[in-house]
């Protein structure tokens, strides 16, 4: 006898706290909160679904990430990653910064997989509240907190701000409105556009 | 005695028919529709809604303006009135239109009596196809064509899609995200950084 204490690895299937406590149990919920977020909308979705959906408990769920809120926040940032990206956006300097934000903007959003919750995520903040707040108190605060203390204008915030305007304007009339010929024109042809402007709000005084 | 048939003018209460379609009828269909979409949003308005809340019989709702959707393109349109706005932003000639177009924004936006059917109208847009399609289908198409024939620059209808995208996504993260400092920005600090941009768009080559 091994003693009952131990866990039975490998011998038929584990208890269920074991499984959902175990490795990949977050990367789980994470990705089963942005499914049902980007399926039921912000108001429709519960921490006792994304629960459900991972195959976990929903005490796990509050155990990672706290409130619905949270979760929410979490699985808008799993989908586009700002640690990774901001570093690689902005941290090489200003040259170029313009034209790599504005190719970043459209390796994600060409991104069927990436989109869809990303439009989730936009929906949800302009018809709810709760999710406008997560967003606005969370998402881009972390993120523009980030992207400015590399700028090297005034104002950093604000100039970081109306680039995420532009970017999230097209994204509007792009993917969801889908207005012509916006919506067809091949992504180079609009980073050339895009990413002077992008440029000069990031980098010149 | 008058005659049954003549019409009672001035003696007691119209009949309902007579009032219903005088003057100012069609005004009052549209305020009461725009006031209805935002109240409601695009799914749970209806034109049965709209003609009790101005007072008219649901057929002449149908008379003005047709279906739903054709009532929800002439209320967008009322709200920012392109008829009027495109000769004058855009009529002038290339000299300062970067500059008039972002200032007739703010005077759109920053007037909560405008704004909130705006508001309505992103947000029926984003989460309803057929708003979206509506949307995409009459106000932005004529609205754009009637700014890329005035436009002397490659791809006018592309250029000012751009520029629109800019206004949106401010709008969006100015008036309905709110996120600081952009939200509280005085328009005019917004228009200095904006401005050169919409410029370059619609007559740069």
């Amino acid at each position: 006898m091994t003693g009952a204490a131990a866990p039975r690895r490998g011998r038929g299937r584990p208890p269920a706290a074991e499984r959902a406590d175990g490795p990949g149990a977050r990367e789980r919920i994470l990705e089963a909160a942005r499914d049902e977020f980007a399926e039921r909308g912000y108001d429709r979705t519960s921490v006792r679904g994304i629960a459900k959906a991972a195959g976990v408990d929903a005490a796990l769920v509050h155990h990672y990430f706290g409130t619905k809120d949270e979760v929410f926040a979490a699985a808008v940032e799993v989908s586009f990653e700002p640690a990774l990206v901001v570093p690689a956006v902005v941290g090489p300097g200003p040259a170029g910064v313009g034209e790599r934000l504005a190719r970043y903007f459209f390796d994600v959003w060409e991104d069927p997989a990436a989109r869809a919750p990303l439009l989730a995520v936009i929906r949800s903040a302009l018809t709810h509240e709760a999710a406008a707040k997560v967003l606005r108190g969370y998402v881009l605060r972390r993120v523009l907190e980030r992207v400015a203390e590399e700028l090297d204008v005034p104002d950093p915030r604000f100039r970081a701000e109306l680039a995420a305007s532009h970017m999230i304007g097209i994204a509007v009339l792009r993917y969801v409105i889908r207005v012509e010929p916006l919506a067809s024109a091949e992504p180079e042809a609009i980073v050339a556009v895009v990413a002077p402007t992008l440029q000069q709000y990031l980098t010149e005084a």
